[in-house]
């Protein structure tokens, strides 16, 4: 698939922030101010590039250029974090002859050690040189990966007045993950013309309904972004409220794909989940529910056990602080009616869902018989594997 | 240790409730009338067991005996598991020639399935017959422990107007638990004399500082139960509000020993970490931010790596609500300033924070410099082998 976005460029190299000698540092250019909108991590310990790009965003709304390196977090750093932030930012901004006002930047990796920045600066007119539409996006998405094991980019067209546009969104993260605003780092490029207010709005309820519906472990990154750049250059532009319905769905998809290709490269996963709450009293019901439900270890281990423990969902729905009755809850595996009115089923039920998590995908349906409010959440299972990439991850 | 109790007797036997064959059948004593005093999960998904002895201690707050059985959990198991509660309850009260409205419940084990209550009653008699001062509480601690490596008693005399006495309590609790309400199940026996209040409030004051400050890993079970009893055959009486509180000191060096035991024996855990939280705004703020470190999976994988990585304790800390500088805090591992106001403090400071981590047990403190409270918690790490235990809990 075609990944080009028109008067995006893109390029990732290996600066040698990262020790093994990986791609670290990557580049994308729009060839004309874009209009940009971001979301950031609600952790309040922020690295200096958050607290950079929501300086330049709330400044100015458009950007040309951003810059990301995935070897080191410039978090817990300092007056020197935030100057190297505006160093890492400065570094392109010569090379391509913008402003360096007009680049944003993130980082991701070890927290609390100082950016090398001088190994940013060295590495940039090559990384400028190679810059691409199509194969360098593929770069891109490879420079900004940490654990993750495969790179991880979604692109969608859409139609507005007969004018085709795209939307690729490039993100990593595979750790440090749980619903709540932004998590991990993802980056939208779209040749759709859109007003800032519109973008920023849009991009809020996007990532509510993607980024902030997945777990991985439970913990908040201190780096999360999430930035989309609209440079306009297709020639279609959202003017009418149905332009704006149809470009929100297009860039829904584009951002619960990425999300749930997070999920299913989750730090060990070997298994995608979706925690749905259907029939809650209210939504925030069904969301705390769905959330403690996939955040829980003991579930989570269970699903890595491929064990249709349905004692411990029940155990995690009753911490979740919401008032329901145990006894009206049904709970499906995919298809599988498990628990009725609170109630095993038996035996030939059990041995069905077991059938139902032995797949690498599959649902838990949770009905609560309470209401009309539905929501869902996003988990993996939690493996072996997390706790030996965890264990080792600095050394 | 002699941890016989006057007038307290106890057994353990295997009862064919667990699959492998191990004793799973608990029975204490005591052989006058105690004042009682319970503490129960606050999971809105609860036990019939749990149910049942909020009722009897409701209605009478004495009691003779406790049975406990830690093969099933008798949970989400509807009518027939109210009346296999009432049933396990009545078992032991022909025998002992007592009311079966004296007698306390205690499960733990697989949710949501039958319990097998005609087992209990087949062992029953066997059981009684076994009971015993000093060998049967060590028996009882066997029978009552799941995935517990080791069993947990605990032993404190006292001593009030020149009469000594003694209290001996027993728990069980390796998963599933989290500072949130008395976690897991213990019991404890006194031949100290006091009233059905003070002992009620001396029993909460003393779980809340105790039960209430450990967790594993961040899950709730629906059985957790803690029970007191204090028979009064010592002769010591608690009448003063000294002796109140020379008592209450004592239960809670009781309660504090078994609730590390806990975490020392926590599944999977190598280590037990004492996470300090000192000049904070508030208790609120101080508990909060101990609690989210304690319960982090970043940071308990990166303490089974034996890795000072202190950016995962700051992002911990970050997302835990709290409203602080992190440019303020100073963070100790043990001794060893490793971050000053927010700052690295360099390779030196890390390499001796990296020996304290290599130690079974070590404490981490955060200083926050905003004001004068403190709380702590108490964590285990999060090992390869705790996902092992709970990916095949119930194959």
């Amino acid at each position: 698939m075609n990944h080009a976005v028109k008067g995006f460029l893109a390029a990732g190299i290996a600066a040698g922030i990262k020790k093994n000698g990986q791609m670290d540092l990557g580049l994308l250019v729009s060839e004309r101010p874009a209009v940009a909108a971001g979301m950031f991590t609600n952790n309040r310990v922020t690295a200096a590039c958050v607290r950079l790009d929501r300086e330049r965003l709330a400044a100015s709304g458009t950007c040309r250029a951003i810059i990301v390196n995935s070897g080191n977090a410039n978090c817990c750093t300092g007056d020197a974090g935030m100057n190297d932030a505006i160093a890492m930012a400065k570094a392109p901004a010569g090379d391509l002859g913008i402003d360096e006002e007009e680049v944003l930047v993130a980082s991701t990796g070890v927290i609390g050690q100082k950016l090398p920045v001088e190994k940013v600066e060295a590495a940039v007119p090559a990384l400028t040189r190679m810059l691409s539409p199509e194969d360098g996006l593929a770069g891109f998405a490879r420079a900004i990966m940490t654990t993750d094991t495969v790179p991880k980019v979604v692109t969608r067209k859409g139609e507005i007045g007969g004018i085709s546009y795209t939307i690729t969104g490039i993100a990593k993260g595979a750790g440090m993950i749980r619903p709540d605003m932004a998590t991990m780092l993802c980056f939208a490029a779209t040749d759709i013309g859109i007003g800032r207010d519109d973008l920023r709005r849009i991009v809020a309820e996007a990532n509510e309904k993607s980024f902030n519906r997945i777990t991985i472990d439970g913990d908040t990154s201190t780096n999360d972004t999430l930035l989309v750049l609209a440079n306009g250059m297709s020639g279609a532009k959202v003017r009418t409220d149905d332009d704006k319905i149809t470009f929100s769905e297009t860039l829904e998809a584009v951002l619960v794909a990425l999300a749930k290709m997070c999920v299913r490269d989750g730090e060990g996963a070997t298994k995608l989940v979706e925690i749905s709450v259907v029939n809650a009293a209210s939504h925030a019901d069904a969301r705390r529910i769905a959330d403690t439900v996939a955040n829980s270890n003991l579930v989570k281990t269970a699903f890595f056990g491929q064990d249709a423990n349905w004692g411990r969902i029940f155990a995690a729905m009753g911490r979740a602080g919401v008032d329901f009755d145990p006894e009206r809850v049904d709970l499906y595996f995919g298809d599988v009616l498990l628990v009725e009115n609170g109630q095993y089923v038996g035996r030939g039920a059990e041995n069905a869902a077991t059938e139902v998590l032995k797949q690498p995908e599959f649902s838990v349906r949770i009905d609560l018989k309470a209401g009309v409010a539905e929501e869902i959440a996003w988990t993996c299972d939690f493996s072996v594997e997390y706790v030996k990439i965890n264990a080792d991850y600095r050394s």
